[in-house]
């Protein structure tokens, strides 16, 4: 064993979209595991959208990330030491470690994984990310048979379940995504009934068209991940009765604005009145009771390729900051992972 | 019987808030009973917020009011015409016979009334105004012992029922309404459990700081009657999982702007994400299979006295537009009705 560990810090709060000097590569000394807790050698770490709303000082759900600690977030590895009944060494865990090569928690707070499934799904499809969409839809979507369902970031964990789930429930998915390529992967891969490209119709008026054009009989449920022209072009077309679930804004996360962002909120309470729509926004922390219920219902799912997903491997630990960049950036396809 | 029939029509379509010369009192011949029809000689019509929104000519939840065609809205009287087994000559009715002292219509359209009350009743407390309430509460607000629940226009139909419906569920009802006077009655005749009056806070800031006082706690509903800065100061104080039930906005029905209409919809879909909420569209026309409930549930509460409720009477079927005005300002303090 290592007498040191390396970690990634936040060495100040980011002033917009991040960069390279918001961040501190250290080595510090390998933790001792207490009673109850395990020491895991981590082999993949996740990277999520929701790491940069922490980086801001301000309320959110979550406490803010604090200075000169370690970047928090999940990831997974091999139990190296245990002091737990739960876990022996050899086995595979899933824990809150942060952007760190090795890490000790109490065996509670963490998830034995499958050895037949890569660690790294635990970060994905059956993650949080996937969790996340299946929590959503459970609680808010109200899905019916024959409805039409648009999701942004489509290709991404949350994305791609939401739309393989809501297929599965006998809804049409729409899906929208940035590029030909990841559009491709929508209707191929992942079996989306329509594609939509976010780049090739910057605004929120142009959005709309191409949405109507995918979605002749309007919007029943639009899952927002990521506010901005997406939106824009979603809200004219939701239906009588629609429902938005607000997952993510990824557009605005580092504090852009634009059109859409823009329009006021009389206009949306107007909107929400006529069409009598649900807008409620979600939290997968409030759902976590049922995360066993997910992982018996898309486990055998995803063993069976039923629920297919996409993972981008970013190789070695200090690639950490520059692939969280691309990935706000929309530079990943599918779920964001760094290898160690 | 005379020959012939008094009624307000919608002479043009209101430019802002509506004047004199939007509407015509004509004199038209009584229309005669069909199969299966009754003939109502009004006695009490309703004056209802709504009927601002169906003067423009845009998409809502119901059609455009025509023009020259007889102002839509509901009233009630005595029959003196029956071509129905349903009803007989004597009966009480209410029905949706528009801005008139007499209309026929299907009696499967009509309403039976209770001779122990008021027709009035049947406009107000136990009628859409009061179902409106009731349903709303029902189906989306998911109240919780000592929650606290905050509503405006607390002194009229929907404010006073939604106020004393959530006190009855064990919930602490904060009334907002215009002057002292109205206040007084929030606590001393509906009992809620605190009154803040608009009008000595005229801005979002003032009306949040006025809130924060009496919801301490605060607010895990807000029923969402009128917009405007009651609104902008209600929705700061929102909690975690709050819900937030539009039932209308007045302030804003004839075009009117405020710094509250102007808050960007990127610091909603913020606020909502954060906060969970859940912001629900309501009309009634959606629950009407469920009068039946709210009618047995509220009717015995009404006659026995457990359920408050004001009736503001303008006398003459000539006031109907004045009275109408009045009431878009906030100038009735419960139902207003008009007696023919």
């Amino acid at each position: 064993m290592t007498e040191t560990m390396k970690r990634w810090v936040l060495a100040r709060r980011p002033n917009g979209f991040p960069v390279d000097a918001d961040f501190r590569l250290e080595e510090v000394p390998m933790p001792e595991p207490a009673e109850g807790e395990i020491l895991v050698a981590v082999s993949h770490l996740s990277l999520d959208p929701y790491m940069r709303g922490r980086m801001d000082d301000v309320a959110s759900y979550t406490a803010p990330q604090e200075l000169d600690r370690t970047m928090g977030g999940g990831a997974a590895g091999l139990v190296i030491a245990s002091r737990s009944d739960k876990f022996k060494e050899g086995d595979l865990a899933f824990g809150m470690f942060g952007w760190a090569t090795h890490g000790a928690l109490p065996a509670s707070e963490c998830r034995k994984l499958d050895p037949a499934l890569s660690p790294s799904t635990s970060l994905g499809v059956l993650g949080m990310p996937g969790f996340t969409a299946w929590a959503g839809l459970e609680a808010y979507a109200r899905m019916k048979e024959g409805e039409t369902l648009a999701v942004a970031a489509a290709t991404g964990p949350v994305g791609s379940m939401v739309g393989q789930l809501a297929q599965r429930k006998g809804l049409r998915a729409v899906g929208i995504a940035g590029g030909p390529e990841k559009c491709g992967l929508l209707t191929d891969r992942f079996g989306f009934d329509a594609a939509v490209d976010h780049r090739a119709h910057g605004s929120a008026k142009e959005m709309r068209a191409a949405l109507a054009e995918v979605c002749p009989d309007g919007i029943d449920i639009y899952f927002e991940n990521v506010g901005g022209p997406v939106l824009g072009g979603a809200l004219p077309l939701m239906n009588l009765h629609g429902r938005i679930i607000i997952c993510g804004m990824i557009a605005w996360y580092s504090g852009e604005s634009d059109e859409t962002g823009a329009i006021p909120l009389q206009k949306l309470w107007r909107l929400a009145l006529v069409k009598r729509l649900t807008v409620q926004g979600l939290l997968q922390t409030d759902h976590v009771a049922r995360f066993r219920d997910f992982a018996a219902e898309v486990t055998p799912l995803v063993k069976e390729g039923k629920i297919a997903y996409l993972e981008d491997v970013s190789e070695g630990f200090e690639t950490m900051p520059a692939a969280f960049f691309s990935m706000l950036k929309g530079g990943n396809t599918g779920k964001q992972v760094v290898k160690v």
